[in-house]
């Protein structure tokens, strides 16, 4: 079936996003929906080459708005090479992070504003959004806490930030709620992964009909 | 003596600029100057790093979008890092390359339009431009043949772009002239080295009064 919807995923690491996205991606191919599950950098070469540099942990002195001008590098080349493809041929595709991860890491907790941040990113983009984004919301403290727990991978450069910084990060998500309400839908991550996975369900049914 | 002029030297490859900039730095050294001659991206590790994945033959798939903001990536490293410290302290800097070549090349040459390109290096480095911007004019066949006549350096990714394509680059250089007069000067580098040296001095003592 096609549904060239784009649907993004939102969040803060240790939320349960990657676990939830392969479950739901497993239940939309049993549905027979044509599904693309993404993620940035989403296996680009480039965009892999791009993300190196932004989280490695010794690049302490990386000015700001330089960081947001490789996302927003790293995002263009995801977009154009594989998503946008994706959706041009009637595919559903889901992706683990977007355009609202930068407005709210470097746009509002890093403190260069969500408008100047936007701005670069419809450089980057174009002008639209994704069809529909959920927001896995958590404390930050209890995200930082499972990816310590489950040692599952290297932490990066943007998991050693303050608690205060994640703290930021979350107040601006949830001030993007606001602003988009017609697009960002927040799911509560703060309960058991099967419970998460049928909140989301119901939310992407929703979008299908 | 102090004298915290940003001056900037643009022009196609080939051009004479690295040899000119060092013939230039050494006369200011001479004069008791502070000068620091720096490049983009100015040996600063990130901006290196990122100018690699700029520059990769290996890398067609590279959307346009993508490169103009990892050049803008580079530019605001190397400007906050380097650039912006040694101005503050009261030294000349000139820098081979600077906004100007993200203007010609990617807005106007590659057709993304000058006042995005102009827009998201704004972002990058704010709005204050260069205090004086010197443009070696030459022909581009002629830049061309002198890279593969001295086989100085391994060609890249932008030397193998079309003569067409560095046409228009010269075409965006003058566009420039023209919206930035007060600030860009041309300079003919079709003569040899030591008149090009002598016209951009005359240039240099002058914004120096």
């Amino acid at each position: 079936m096609n549904c060239n919807l784009f649907i993004t995923f939102e969040g803060p690491e240790g939320a349960g996003k990657t676990t939830v996205i392969q479950k739901i991606a497993e239940r939309l191919a049993l549905e027979n929906i044509d599904v693309l599950a993404t993620r940035e950098p989403g296996g680009i070469e480039i965009a892999e080459k791009i993300r190196t540099i932004i989280l490695n942990p010794a690049h302490t002195a990386m000015d700001e708005r330089t960081e947001a001008l490789l996302y927003a590098a790293a995002r263009s080349q995801h977009y154009f090479e594989k998503v946008r493809p994706a959706l041009d041929a009637g595919r559903l595709v889901i992706c683990d992070r977007f355009i609202d991860s930068s407005l709210a890491y470097q746009g509002y907790a890093r403190g260069i504003g969500v408008e100047e941040v936007l701005s670069i990113n419809e450089f980057a983009i174009g002008k639209k959004l994704p069809d529909m984004t959920i927001l896995f919301d958590l404390a930050p403290a209890v995200g930082l806490a499972r990816i310590h727990a489950h040692g599952e991978r290297e932490v990066n450069r943007l998991d050693i930030e303050s608690l205060a910084f994640h703290e930021k990060v979350r107040e601006g998500y949830l001030q993007l709620v606001e602003r988009y309400p017609e697009r960002i839908y927040v799911v509560n991550a703060d309960q058991n992964i099967e419970r998460v996975v049928e909140d989301v369900w119901s939310l992407l049914s929703e979008a299908m009909q």
